[in-house]
């Protein structure tokens, strides 16, 4: 079967586009449509309208994500998928997520017009509620499917609902949780053959690049961790310098050692992104700061490593200051890093429909993080213009937008023959 | 005329200070008396009533600062004046400001009780609202004294009234202002022969040095100014270093250039003690930083050099990360130096009635740096336990409040046989 046959029909993917913008919620900036809200409970039952008007087999499971099936030809193989999320952030745009989504509806939509059957079962996604939310979570259904969710998130309440009955607005079934494994973190067998996510880049390399596709080289990996400095609230200008604790200052030690530890390593990326001085006023040497570091690599051992310079400096700067340092680590996530042959495959696809693909790192988390527990998993980006995401001007150009759901196609038809 | 006849009482000194200490605002932590609080007026209207007591002839100033004036032999010799403020910081202590007010009184009525008669008439003087206040303004009734006021500023308005009205609630007259040349900020002739504050340290040195009293060798000056700094809102995981602008990285060098500064300059103190940063979240490279630095020095001279090791880091640290600065320079307070003849006299007062006394530069602002306009004059120091001050902790021992005051009362009763 030549990719040639398949052709994906660009209009009818805008047209999705720019009718799923239209649920959003009211008094809002940008395109917002966050979980649970109205309008994205409105936005799916739309969605989920699609699906069923594309004749796939439409459900929602217990986790909340909208599955819709096209049957492979041997029901024994494991099934591909590909999806994405239709939740948003305040103030977010219209192509994170949804293009993934609505691109993964269209190669199933492609499939059958086209009259190809795959060996492979195929399912649509849309998984739940990706961004966070109120209630503390992202990745909220991918997290269900594979054991990454913890029991008591369950009661946690905000907006006037549990979490546990905004799953159950939202379709799924809470209750069934803890007999489907949601609540066990274990390894997982391998349950599907390949899962494949298109996005948009939400950064600036693609562009900058002059790039139309990416073929992700993998998920970089994230450690984060909040630092409480905790000085003296003395007088600025009657305590000598050598009888002060300044924990801005050693805070800033910190923030300049997370930025050089990336500076001095290719491929990662840190930052100090949130910092709280109290009690922040210009004639009070700062006495409680509180920060939050990162740092980003595709490779566990460097995650490692940079943290490791990240922690020596604030021990240091702190004590030579006289300042208490305590350490929160609060995030931790593993790189994912695609199968060869899947990765390969993708490269083949995009160079051979567009030549002016390169290869680049995720540095923002998807759920193919969690599918990846039980998949082998690989993305596809195309352009964000000007790097720009979570805001209403995150824009790709129409044209690109459907040669992502173009290559996405080939790279599925191609994946459904190759035998692992 | 003998130092060693003048004894004070310093039971009754202590009692004014317990009881000044019982009108506070309702509801606030410490002993808040405010400008222009119902608590600072009423304190004010007792503090009145011990002037007449103490038969001070006694009134209001069109600045709202509370005069009670002991006549000189000589009327055609500058008076001597010595005072400082009775109100206080939200959360305030009992003895900022408290003890150069009533020691100052106490002072007129040792002089009286013991019989002396000065050459120069001795004015105790309450100055009105030292502390800032919710008008923006600090030292409020010694700026109107000597022509540091701006017009516009009466206009301003909070807590319910305009700043005209504060001023006319605490016994002053904002329509004189003008003819009296509180607007007129150019040069005074002296009116003084001198002037005397008695304050606690307010910092930590007097007491880790083990000493009781500090002859002020001067308030240091400050320059302080308010960067901005705009960066760019991108993802911290998908935005590579190289193509980010981190405002906050960039303030991190600013902050640390400003504590080298100081450290490596003899007798300096700075700090950045304010910051906020946008749009401050963890996975948000930091866009728009405004923070203040400050640098104070006993001279103008390193105070300049100071400032442009500051700015030059500023200018380079932001260039260097492609972030916009902006520097909007919002104080500037001139080193205030006391004339030989003053500060040698207290050295000599204070070192006769107690060896463990120390020269120390003030680092804190005073009303007496506006007064240094219309006089040669000159702060005594008693120690701050812990350094603390502003707080309810704040806290001197009594024996050393009264010595603070003894000190005070020596140094006047010497300074009226100095002729100038």
């Amino acid at each position: 079967m030549s990719n040639s046959t398949l052709k994906i029909n660009s209009d009818r993917l805008l047209n999705d586009i720019n009718t799923l913008a239209t649920f959003t919620e009211p008094d809002t900036p940008g395109w917002t449509r966050r979980f649970p809200s109205d309008a994205y409970i409105r936005g799916r039952q739309w969605l989920r309208k699609r699906f069923e008007q594309a004749d796939l087999v439409t459900h929602i499971d217990v986790g909340g994500n909208l599955i819709g099936t096209l049957a492979g030809r041997q029901p024994a193989a494991l099934p591909m998928q590909s999806g994405s999320h239709t939740d948003t952030v305040m103030g977010g745009g219209r192509y994170d997520g949804v293009l993934g989504t609505l691109g993964a509806l269209e190669v199933a939509r492609t499939l059958q017009e086209t009259g190809i059957t795959l060996q492979h079962t195929f399912n649509v996604v849309d998984y739940l509620g990706e961004e966070p939310n109120n209630f503390g979570m992202s990745c909220t259904g991918s997290r269900v499917i594979v054991g990454d969710f913890e029991r008591d998130w369950l009661t946690r309440e905000t907006v006037g609902r549990t979490f546990a009955n905004a799953f159950r607005e939202m379709g799924g079934d809470p209750d069934q949780f803890e007999s489907l494994g949601a609540f066990d973190p274990s390894p997982r067998t391998r349950k599907l053959h390949a899962h494949f996510e298109l996005h948009i880049e939400q950064g600036p390399v693609l562009e900058a690049s002059g790039m139309h596709l990416g073929a992700v080289s993998g998920i970089i990996g994230i450690k984060r961790g909040v630092f409480e400095f905790e000085g003296r609230p003395d007088h600025t200008g009657s305590t000598p310098m050598t009888m002060r604790a300044d924990a801005l200052a050693a805070a800033a030690e910190v923030i300049l050692e997370t930025e050089r530890a990336a500076n001095e390593t290719p491929g990662s990326v840190s930052a100090v992104g949130r910092i709280l001085n109290e009690p922040n006023q210009i004639n009070v040497v700062p006495a409680h700061v509180t920060f939050v570091s990162e740092v980003r690599n595709l490779d566990k051992a460097v995650i490692l490593q940079l943290w490791a310079r990240v922690v020596r400096m604030a021990e240091r700067a702190s004590a030579a200051r006289g300042v208490q340092m305590r350490l929160h680590t609060v995030g931790e996530t593993e790189p994912v890093i695609p199968q060869p042959w899947l990765y390969a495959l993708v490269q083949r696809e995009l160079h051979a429909l567009d030549a002016r693909t390169m290869t680049l790192p995720s540095g923002a988390g998807h759920d193919s993080n969690h599918m990846s527990k039980v998949s082998p998993v690989v993305m596809l980006f195309v352009p964000s213009a000007g790097g720009r995401s979570h805001c209403p001007e995150e824009y790709t150009a129409p044209e690109l937008l459907a040669l992502g759901v173009q290559a996405l196609a080939n790279c599925v038809l191609a994946a459904d023959g190759v035998e692992i």
